[in-house]
């Protein structure tokens, strides 16, 4: 491609807007341009890397045995309401009627369609099991588009659904899945984990793993061993288990900082630091009380220690319940007769459930609120002074800890989540009717799988990963053009006359190559082909006439002068 | 691929809803399925000719020298406001609101997105011309969507747009797409026309162009010369031209059906039909008298022989103006005095414009309304009894009639749209600001086209030519897969080792092939085979232990037995 005639329109300076580098990467390269917020139009540059993308996913999910269908954009509401999904999905499901006035909504994900056309079309085991994926734009009205592709409101999915006759079909298809995604982010030249993450109450008993990019940027804290493979996000981290013999083996009477519950006076210490800083103690020797409220609105305490955070979703999931709110002041007051700060485990009202983390349930001497304004106990013993009948694992991990799996310790990274494989069982099927008759005649409902790719954020997302502090820096596998070719003056007839022979037989060993034949001067040209990032550059200068050229990979520090002849052999491996 | 675990349901029985043939097929052969009215999944194989349609038309396009980009659906309604489209566009267009309540359309076309993108990034005429184009998904809620994927609420299009420097420029970029689009249809192995459209009050003093597939299930009319290349939709197609003088050049004196105006009793005679009976003389011999109301409500009168439709898009061209509705009986009586089928040219309330056609003026003797009740005036005289001022073509011309450019006659087909292109030159570059900088450094409007191609719906034309009563007949162009084969028997181990031995050898040979490897009789086979369609049918029987085989391309009448060997030397030009 000539550029001179391409709409390249790389930027000096990045719009003020972009926070995240591959945005502002993006923007400058000329790859991609906001129409509305969360909304892109994809430039000629930034349309040919996602369709490298697409082509690689496309490849490996039919290599996976995946049927590529294309379903429609606009969804009947019925659809979403026999799911279920239509009052659930909320604000981020863009929705709309017709000029009949029907309810439609803008596909974020095709679970009902993909399920409702399968329950019409296969009622035999012998079709099965079946995967069917699609590449098409989704919706999703988020309440905060950012970071440019990485959230924005209009994008670019791969989103597969399996249907097995068994759990074990649909253990053998999600693994395969979980292979091709591997297969995918690798080819990519992506640095990425397959991380566990929590099923919440979407997928019922099926399990789930999210493919995260490691980027600093990401949104999402993931958590590995320093030693064994042990990876989860955070929501879904495992803090090594507390031996049964440990929780409740404290005696009062054994041990030396059993004296007696011991109620002191602390005047407006109403936080954790504060309490540290008064009373010169660690804060994992602090019990910290927290109040939630469930959608029901039933009251529900949770103690963890000082220095520890509570896992909402750990709690939510040993609740069974949907949504928890922290509780304000004022409910906290209406609930507990105390203020916020001075709540502690022993002497609240009858009838809370108070939920204990494993580590609380060890601890000796603590130090908890008193239940009474502008007080505090000290040498509070759990099991003793309070229940631990509802102990379990309610709390984030914290960086540095022990692994649960072996001796290895927590490393914590930051992630961007770019893929998502999902056993959903007959959550879908049984409510849209997607049952086949099994071999013996028996009547049976599928069990349904889902697999998604962000294709555009996986975009930015190698943006992040691949770039220096001058632009972008592609993996050969998904650049736009392979090699760039500069000439230095685009008034010297030698150099141009090279450029274009070099260019030219480049294009007939179908590598892709652009050709800066503008009539710039050559620190813009330099300038621009640094943003827009192709893996090799070759500029022709003063050494033209000996046809040589300065030969530079998107890793070398500098340019080497080689023969023409050289150059074109090293890029030879190019070829698409 | 191996039909047994493809997703491909046939059906025996068409849907009682599909009245296109096209429609009708393309479910029954499994490729495509409703979703909602004018709202479909593509299965696995409409995707795969979908997808080769898509191929076709981006090689020629990029071979036209556009570039490709990907716009959002999702567009801010103040674009649209901008450009004036928000309120004209009417009801077709998809309006909805965001979360934080901002007004967004779901693009049918992207003239407001592009315009934009290009107003903000190129202001120097050294980077025009300039052509863009995208293959995407668009929405238009059609009133009354119909015929499948011939007329949907979501579709997939090729829309290109492109930037000149003046209209010179705009012209030959026109004619390199209508050259493009010549190539694409042909390639597809669609029979179409390319036909004068009217611009009406778009394209401002642009031409335009429509690309009609030939089918009888087409909405539209085309209309064509018998002899010459002329050809034009009903609404542009010119009447041969009246000459200046034959236009009142009639006098009533020397006429021997000139007597005088004559008003006779024709009690409850309100149309030309009855008329004619009444008076036995032909309906072009009478003037039909049509009074029409403009947008602002102003009466207007338009004449046309008896046996003429007047053309309303000549009407609103030669008046200027947007909309234009027939007169109901109320209005007729209220604007006339006279009750509606007695309305006639001589007579009328002064100030309303009469438009005379053609036709009408060169009439001697004619019969017309008395503009009084159950009265009809004869011996009519244009030109004497009410003024030629306003003449022209008003009326759609008639199958059979003189060619306007040479001595052949007008034939009429019905057609399908599958393309259009159109200049626009500066309706939308004026309003959104897309100005550059000439060579001598002077500010100038861009002269902008437009050129549209509905894939999905040129999916349809396709099929609605290439079919036969058993099923689809695809042109190999864009076949789901070039050979389609069939064991006789799935019992017979010979049967089936020759065809898996053909099937993997064809796979190497990159020739797309679909074995039907499932445990079916042969009748249910091949007649799933004929729904289908694909371009070369080998049936593997009871020869196959000699290495024969059933070999019938789509337009052999029967098979004929071949040897595997020349079966596949047959078949080798279909690689892909």
């Amino acid at each position: 491609m000539r550029q001179q005639t391409l709409l390249l329109p790389t930027l000096r300076e990045a719009p003020a807007e972009a926070e995240a580098m591959s945005h502002q990467l993006m923007i400058r390269g000329g790859y991609i341009r906001q129409v509305a917020a969360g909304i892109y139009t994809y430039l000629p540059l930034g349309l040919r890397v996602l369709k490298k993308l697409e082509r690689i996913v496309r490849h490996e999910m039919d290599r996976a045995g995946g049927q590529e269908l294309l379903m429609p954009a606009m969804q009947p509401a019925e659809l979403w309401q026999q799911s279920g999904r239509y009052s659930e999905y909320g604000p981020e499901l863009i929705r709309f009627k017709d000029r009949h006035d029907r309810e439609f909504a803008l596909g974020p994900t095709h679970e009902e369609v993909v399920t409702t056309l399968i329950a019409n079309e296969i009622n035999s085991y012998r079709k099965l099991p079946l995967t069917l994926y699609q590449i098409q734009t989704k919706f999703r009205d988020e309440r905060r588009p950012r970071f440019g592709l990485l959230r924005g409101r209009e994008f670019l999915m791969k989103d597969a659904y399996s249907f097995d006759m068994d759990w074990e079909g649909l253990d053998r298809t999600y693994w395969r899945m979980h292979e091709a995604y591997s297969r995918i982010f690798t080819e990519c030249g992506l640095h990425y984990k397959a991380v566990v993450a929590d099923a919440g109450t979407i997928g019922g008993d099926g399990g789930t793993h999210e493919f995260m990019a490691l980027a600093e940027i990401g949104e999402d804290t993931i958590v590995s061993c320093s030693l064994c493979s042990y990876a989860a996000n955070l929501e879904k981290a495992e803090g090594r288990a507390v031996e049964g013999q440990e929780i409740n083996s404290v005696d009062r009477s054994a041990s030396p900082s059993t004296s007696k519950l011991e109620k002191f006076h602390t005047p407006d210490i109403k936080t954790i630091e504060q309490l540290v800083k008064a009373l010169v103690e660690p804060a994992s020797q602090f019990i910290k009380t927290l109040l939630f409220m469930t959608a029901e609105g039933s009251p529900v305490v949770v103690l963890v220690r000082g220095d520890h955070e509570v896992n909402e979703i750990k709690v939510k999931n040993h609740l069974g319940c949907g949504e928890l709110q922290l509780a304000d002041a004022e409910t906290t007051l209406r609930i507990t007769g105390t203020p916020a700060g001075f709540v502690g485990p022993i002497g609240l009202p009858a009838g809370i459930p108070i939920l204990v983390d494993q580590q609380v349930s060890v601890l000796s001497g603590a130090v908890a609120g008193a239940n009474e304004q502008d007080y505090h106990l000290r040498h509070v013993q759990p099991g003793i002074d309070f229940s631990l009948e509802r102990t379990g694992d309610f709390r984030n991990v914290t960086e540095g800890e022990p692994c649960s799996c072996c001796e290895g310790s927590l490393v914590f990274n930051r992630g961007i989540e770019v893929g998502h494989i999902f056993k959903l069982g007959t959550k879908y099927s049984e409510k849209l009717g997607a049952k086949f008759l099994d071999s013996n005649g028996r009547n049976q409902t599928m069990i349904m799988g889902c697999y998604g790719i962000g294709i555009s954020r996986l975009l930015s997302a190698v943006v992040e990963q691949h770039h220096s502090e001058a632009g972008l820096l592609w993996p050969q596998s998904i650049a736009p053009y392979q090699v760039h070719i500069i000439p230095v003056s685009s008034k010297s007839e030698e150099q141009m006359k090279l450029a274009e022979a070099i260019y030219e037989q480049l294009l007939q060993q179908r590598i892709e190559v652009l050709l800066d034949d503008r009539n710039e001067r050559i620190g813009v040209k330099l300038k621009d082909s640094d943003f827009i990032g192709c893996p090799v550059r070759i500029v022709i200068g003063k050494e033209a006439g000996n046809e040589f050229v300065e030969y530079k990979e998107r890793n070398d520090a500098e340019p080497r002068l080689i023969s023409v002849e050289e150059a074109i052999k090293l890029v030879s491996p190019l070829k698409q």
